[in-house]
């Protein structure tokens, strides 16, 4: 990086056509992506110089955009393109790679109609932050099966990405006053669906299961169905209810903050001798296993980064 | 307004402890506020000079935070004299008042928690806009029953002022791909709840009928239940079905952006001759009769404003 750029070490953010620091990127308080949380994205991840499975993140932001009605003024080539000048720029060896898209402000003075909006695109890498933290992953995290109920799939579809919280964000409190570290929501039928940032796994009688329903169909959530079918481990996406999670044998959690994050505890359920049970830590080291050995990896150009102007 | 000011005619906001013009007001595109859509917020008007109703308006703001446990910076009264200053600066005679609180950012670096954020509050005064827009207020406006049902108030509690549009963002794009002007959703067991920024009301047999469920409970909603009681119009909050809207003899939404807006048409259901209604007409008048006498009424202090530094 050359001298007479702006510190980057803390992160680089593509708004308004500009590169600038993170900390710095701000959107319009009037940018209907706010005011009505019009908005969706896609989180990547770098781990050690290179992205995972960028082409699935940019397929499914594409999908996402679609479902949205959202029209970003960039391509889906020009969108690597600033993603992987993001992270070039700032340096970062594990990053994670965010790529937003909101609606905007209407063109015609007065409109309330989404179509009159010029949608603005935004990304930015930042550096990287477990959804649990490294010592909780390492004990097993306590998950707490919060009352309040994951908004319906009929509402807001959660498999097309948005930044509708209120329910997570309610959970999360209740699990925080609980002295749970983190929550997992069902739905208004009491089946399991995920929680704030992450899918959710168990395993019983040596099978991996995972929710069928009100989830999004997350990124590692596949790596991890893909890694046990590799590995000869039955897993299916299925139905569960509170109760299987009160009788697994194992519990983890998958997200791309993170990755594959074991659980010791739900509610007052102890798995594992109150600590990560075998086949989360089997999953957890492959998936680290084989970013390390170039899995679905795509080479971050941190030399192109350096050289291309500023702004 | 000293010559020396920013030009602030097209409204003003106060971000950051600083008073800009509300084009120039941003947020970071890392506060929860966004990314979580963590976040609640009123909005009074201002018409002819005067707040409508602003103490109804802080203290439902006040029941706001407390559901969402956000505490802004600043207390009631220091609220009430940031809004003043914003339209006084603003020199609008007519406005919209925003009060925003967002979850702001962890003080804890890599922190999950909602505790843990120091919470922003942000205010702006823009330039009056209907919602529905006067020339379609004038016709009647065409409303559109959505398929998408409302977000359930167990998930996302509708009476806690919120950026959770993603259900009526959808309802609007059916309601304007057929033709109609604005969108209505009912929940999931049928019942009406809102449309995208307002409550809606019947008349059926002379009596004023507006849902009692999966709704904000509108300021201006309000408003009208107070002027039926005044004019001795019979009026009910009740549970609405699909039917009851296509058996109505008028209809009308209400909505601080707007007051009491006639509709013509919902669905296939034309009512009143394809017009306004007289009673919704009626009310309609009253409102803005009663802003003219001065009904709850709150001065803005335009002079004060311009007396004192910008920044």
């Amino acid at each position: 990086m050359t001298s007479d750029l702006p510190d980057f070490s803390q992160g680089v953010a593509f708004v308004e056509g500009r590169y600038v620091p993170a900390r710095e990127a701000k959107l319009s308080i009037l940018d209907w992506g706010f005011t009505r949380s019009d908005v969706t994205y896609d989180v990547a991840h770098v781990r050690d110089g290179g992205f995972f499975r960028l082409d699935d993140h940019l397929d499914r932001f594409e999908r996402s955009l679609a479902a949205c009605r959202l029209s970003p003024p960039h391509d889906r080539g020009a969108i690597a393109g600033i993603l992987d000048r993001c992270v070039g720029l700032s340096g970062l060896r594990d990053a994670y790679v965010a790529m937003v898209c909101t609606r905007g402000r209407p063109r015609v003075f007065g409109s309330r109609r989404p179509a009159d909006c010029d949608n603005l695109f935004t990304a930015y890498a930042i550096p990287w932050i477990d959804v649990i933290p490294p010592d909780v992953q390492a004990r097993g995290a306590h998950l707490y099966v919060a009352s309040v109920p994951r908004v319906a799939p009929a509402s807001i579809d959660p498999t097309v990405k948005n930044y509708h919280w209120g329910d997570l964000t309610r959970g999360l409190f209740e699990a925080h006053d609980a002295g749970a570290d983190t929550a997992v929501l069902l739905d208004s039928e009491g089946f399991v669906t995920e929680g704030p940032g992450f899918n959710v796994f168990i395993v019983r009688n040596g099978e991996v299961l995972t929710p069928d329903r009100g989830a999004l169909e997350g990124i590692t959530r596949r790596s991890v169905l893909d890694l046990c079918a590799l590995t000869g481990v039955p897993a299916r996406i299925a139905p569960l209810r509170h109760e299987d999670l009160l009788q697994a044998d194992e519990m983890f959690c998958t997200t791309t903050a993170g990755g594959v994050m074991p659980v010791a505890r739900v509610d007052s359920h102890i798995m594992s001798n109150d600590a990560p049970g075998p086949v989360s830590l089997r999953l957890k080291q492959l998936y680290w296993q084989k970013h390390a050995e170039g899995w679905h990896r795509t080479e971050v150009n941190y030399a192109a980064a350096g050289t291309m102007p500023a702004v």
